[in-house]
């Protein structure tokens, strides 16, 4: 049983059993008040580069700390540690605000959270946070999707009222895996087909595979909007809305990557039930202390 | 047993037991005289970018040519079609300047053939003709490797005195798998490692599995020499020096690419038995017919 079973009202449906067309979202995408000048074309494109958001200095600094993270032994067994199947290498770990003092005290600076502050107009607190390290060589990409649609099927996000910033701390080329985003995509919310599995977040964050939209659906946003890459030095950023289509190619370059994602959700749109799944997916993944960031 | 069991002399040994070291290749790039003002280059970075080799209304010819020979129902059990694995789709159509009387005749215009011949100084016959078809959403890319290693090891061709054009059907964005290029590793050679399987031509066209470089030697070219992008509209040409690393992504956008490749060997370069497998593969793959264009 889902909210939708109980006739709760859903402006998102997702994940059902017969297709639905894609459609213009209904919410805005800046809520609050942009003053930041790089965040100038956040509202058009839904999203904003930060060009050396991390000094050099601190890149070395996060580098370091994050390495050690993945070589920690203690966190072998860590269900917040995710494997690639492939390359059988650490992928993601996640709740590293918490395992890092030093992301932790980054994560509540006022020009880290004070961005997301901007554009979603009230107070924020994390709804997720990791590092994502993609290696050479057998660095598997990702297939296109919108957050947003897996936060309201999984985690019982009301609206795409959040924001991610990912902070580059390797150079991002346009061949070694780095996202592509279609600009203007986050006005479209595309409903994946499909219901969610039991546990689906366990194969989901090693490859997507079930609730991905359709070709259709990307060929017409492709069409539509084209796609753009985030390509940078370490230490640039990207924020982006949560509804954004986004994806990566995989990575057969010697150049890994790896990068810090933070994910802020605006305090008056937080969880409630999931509104395509049985369960919610654990607190590692969908944080449920609303607590603002500060 | 193969050549070098004989006691032939092989200054390219590749797929041996025990690894190889890289190494300085001791042949010429450039053994005719350049006189194309776009092959300046050709010799530094062992590839050239031919803008506009095709005319918009060509492209719309040959793409048309192509899509037709794809989809012809009298091809569909000709060995010289190769379907991709996971997209169950056409992924290459080898002889094509046979399949198609426009491409043959492609193949002998002066500024297409004469190209291979400022290179190779002499003489050109075709080792090689294919049309390649990378879909949208599900198009594998392929692993780093030289051409040069595979058609030496298994076809007989005894030096990199060859040169592949690539005519591009499509746009090559960055981002749709378009060919990623180590400016400058065709002056290196990089042994194999393992041997030759037994019809290994008929999984490695599909997906490049035996007979790769190891990450090691990809590494140390990829520091050495970095990686460029052939992108650029439909009809530019890219002409490549046969032992330049080379290497794509796979490609989830929207935007499928196709092209025309076209291989020229000097008629002083003709292939001889495999160094290093025990049969030749099949003459729409290396051709063994040394007639000179024209």
């Amino acid at each position: 049983m889902t909210l939708s079973d109980y006739g709760v009202l859903d402006r998102y449906q997702t994940r059902t059993s017969t297709p639905r067309a894609q459609f213009e979202r209904v919410d805005p995408v800046v809520w609050g008040r942009v003053e930041s000048p790089e965040l100038a074309t956040f509202d058009r494109y839904g999203y904003s580069v930060i060009d050396a958001l991390l000094s050099p200095d601190k890149v070395a600094e996060f580098s370091t700390e994050t390495r050690r993270l993945a070589e920690d032994p203690d966190l072998w067994l860590d269900e917040r540690l995710i494997i690639e199947k492939k390359a059988r290498r650490v992928r993601s770990i996640f709740e590293v605000h918490k395992l890092s003092a030093a992301v932790g005290d980054l994560v509540r600076q006022t020009r880290i959270a004070g961005l997301a502050e901007q554009i979603l107009g009230s107070e924020v607190y994390l709804h997720q946070s990791r590092v994502n390290y993609m290696p050479g060589f057998t660095g598997a990409g990702f297939y296109w999707h919108s957050d947003f649609e897996t936060w309201h099927a999984e985690d019982g996000m009301p609206a795409p009222r959040a924001v991610s910033l990912s902070i580059a701390l390797t150079d991002n080329h346009p061949y070694n895996g780095s996202l592509m985003v279609m600009p203007g995509s986050h006005r479209v919310f595309v409903p994946c087909h499909g219901e969610t599995p039991p546990d689906h977040y366990r194969d989901s964050l090693r490859e997507q595979e079930v609730g991905v939209p359709g070709q259709d659906d990307i060929e017409k946003l492709g069409q539509a909007h084209g796609i753009s890459q985030f390509t940078g030095a370490a230490g640039s950023a990207l924020l982006f809305d949560s509804n954004l289509m986004h994806g990566s190619s995989n990575n057969i370059t010697p150049f890994p990557r790896s990068n810090i994602f933070l994910v802020f959700n605006s305090v008056e749109n937080t969880l409630g039930a999931p509104y395509a799944a049985d369960e919610p997916r654990p607190t590692y993944i969908a944080n449920r202390d609303f607590t603002p960031v500060r």
